[in-house]
């Protein structure tokens, strides 16, 4: 695994899912992998879990960490090409990441959604430069539109838990929008349903009528419109609020869809999962996040786990690669 | 020592000053006893001493430092129970603490007073909360209304100069008030009184009528309030400002209570101590903070013992946690 | 070596150059040399090549970094001696400094010019006060008026060229000056002038009437108005804005000393310098910046290695230091 931004970066989700698990059985297998080697951990937005667990599972490989806040302690980039930069932004991004990929041997970048222009946004442009002319290996710590991370998180969570259940049948698994009073991006939500169609799960959305996510993540997935109806006989919930991709940005106004027990209680006594942070009361109820099927903590906790397993990835495949230069050099010689 | 926020965690203060000053004296001694721990450092307020001082004495101890400034590179949070969360604050304390608890092995937190509400302040409601729900053990890098840390460190200078000095006799320590334009909190004089009331000194607190401190704090304390007449004699005097108690938070006008050299010629040649940051010739005068009896600077640089004291006693008392389930689980083996 | 913030520091330059061509061949040479020594690293401005290479560097050499953001972490410094604060300034720098100095082994600084007052910036204050109160090596990191990370580096650049190159006649290095929409410091350009002074270079100045640098920098320096003409036969051309002096801070207007490829085409083939972040098509064209004779990105991962020779000379030099008060000791004894 080269970079890590989308599914389309690795061999096998499935497989991926199986090595993460492996990390959280025998976290100190690779304690020495990143020895010498600087983790960049550049940050557009604010962050609490994915800085921290990242960072975390950098320090578990022996690597490196440096991080900056970019547009506070540094500058704003320019993206677009050909243009007089005679404006607000000063540098381009074609230098800012090719300097940088010359002090790091990893990036992680964060850039969230702007949720004015869905074209915009859904170019994912900062990855897809940073790849273009960094020359080192991309992370996502969550792009406008995806947040891969979060889900290798979400499936090495279920998979924890269908083991340790002993929970051998396919699983139903439903993602319910909930409200929010803010306008949130696509991210988490897109990100979960692409890497969740990598596995052998029943896979149900359920959302308000203008909720619909963009049908390059959602083709070929059930959507259900009544939530109560999709809950029925649930195994896991994951919960999550975004904002209108078709009105794109805007805030959808749908307060029944709060989950509470009564509707948890549709459900086959299902595990509640979400990304955090949650909005008490508004997202999900008090009795349901503080209740026994909540695993939200949990979950969080996977977040060092899974960029640990990311980590351990790219270290390998970054020191196969020197090992081959290693002989190839011996062999001219 | 599980937590440190306050005397009441700490099984004999005399014993920690004693510990201080051996750390003082050979502080390589555990420098690998943090290994493979994590220090999270959380901040809620700005910080010098406090961040690079608890930073640099975790590195001393060979501990790998997370830090973050919560509202800045994250968000806010709500700390109220049972609220629809549908306001500005994005995330509520119970999973922030629950969270970051999972991926530091102790965590430090610093939370100012806001000084609107002296119910509100006095509560500590941040240390509480993750207290309640990290799961690891947590450091007051100040909180509303105490700065352990500090005090440990002015117990340690005094002791330290007490003994360099061959100054055997019960000591005069005198906390004097002194002019400041803005609302300071009362979390150092708090703190100050509730520590050294455990050590065998003869305190007076002197500060002008009004300038009461909680008397949850200074019951039993000799309170003087005639600068001139407290400063007689003194041995060291510790110099700080502080807002109005009663009429909480407002600033006290009193311009004559500067020190001065003057002032500082009634004592027994005192050392000048003060926690910094100082504001010259307001608070204390050039003359004498540029003194031989200032010893602020060392007092500062004392910081990073007494932080390095609190992490080695945390560690042990964590690894002996940890030897003792190790015993147990060979045990039933 | 002490400290670090011009030539005059250093005890001689083409040897320093010579020293950091020696860590780009064998960067991991002293990678122990740092090991617990801790190095602070203070912005009061932003930065992003100086901040991670500086930080880079550091951790090849097994030092620690504390890294902080004084004014939006911390607060604001007085550095006027003798002033009652009871503005808006919360510390003296003669304490924060002492202070840090404490918790720090080496400590680099970056304070930008403010560009109101030319006596007031040229002073350099924050790093000539750091020199006196804090007690150990400072490196500027940029500070108002120079910029000697950024011009050793260029000159390790020059020289590497040359080697690699194999052009051993003396090179003809001009520096011109180039639009801009912001009111920039003289820093970099005033350093590159006073350091490539050292060298055997035949050195060119060119700019506009009006944007004369101070001549306490380019004393006896050939300035030559004609862009056209100065670039004729040119080996390397560094490429930087900068303010007025004159008319102190103020923004010069020639929007023809834009770098374009016809200028390029009047040198001898000169390789393209800049420091960098810079602003496409404004001071430098695409066609220029995207060709092959532009080594503007390998020139900024130099940085790397130019702050890893300073670290490494001053953590020699303390080391000698240290290693002589242990031998005196031990002759004592």
């Amino acid at each position: 695994m080269k970079h890590f931004t989308a599914p389309s970066d690795v061999p096998s989700v499935p497989e991926l899912v199986q090595k993460a698990l492996d990390v959280k059985r025998n976290p100190r297998r690779y304690a020495q992998l990143g020895n010498n080697k600087t983790l960049g951990l550049f940050f557009f937005n604010p962050s609490l879990r994915t800085r921290l667990s990242t960072q975390k599972a950098a320090q578990n490989l022996g690597m490196s960490v440096m991080m900056m806040n970019f547009n506070k302690e540094g500058w704003q980039l320019e993206t677009e090409a050909g243009v007089i930069m005679d404006g607000g932004k000063a540098e381009h991004v074609k230098e800012a990441a090719a300097v940088v990929g010359q002090y790091c041997d990893v990036i992680g970048l964060r850039t969230f959604a702007k949720l004015e222009n869905a074209a915009e946004d859904y170019k994912e442009t900062f990855i897809q430069q940073f790849k273009q002319h960094a020359g080192v290996p991309i992370i996502s710590l969550e792009s406008e539109i995806r947040h891969p991370l979060q889900s290798l998180t979400d499936l090495l969570t279920i998979e924890d838990y269908r083991i340790r259940k002993n929970h051998t049948q396919k699983p139903k698994v439903v993602l319910t929008w909930a409200p929010h009073v803010k306008a949130l991006p696509q991210a988490v939500p897109n990100s979960f349903v692409e890497w969740t169609k990598h596995m052998d799960y029943d896979l149900t959305i359920t959302h308000p009528q203008g909720a619909e996510l963009s049908t390059e993540f959602t083709e070929g997935v059930n959507i259900e419109y009544d939530q109560n109806k999709a809950l029925q006989e649930a195994d896991f919930v994951y919960v999550k609020n975004w904002s209108s991709f078709a009105n794109y940005g805007k805030v959808i106004e749908a307060p029944d869809w709060t989950i509470t027990a009564e509707k948890m209680a549709l459900t086959n006594q299902a595990y509640l999962m979400h990304c955090l942070p949650v909005r008490r009361n508004l997202v999900i109820a008090d009795e349901v996040l503080d209740g026994s099927q909540s695993i939200v903590i949990e979950q969080a906790g996977n977040r060092e786990t899974a960029a640990q397993a990311i980590l351990q990835e790219i270290l390998l495949h970054l020191n196969a690669g020197e090992s081959l230069s290693d002989l190839s050099e011996s062999l001219i010689i």
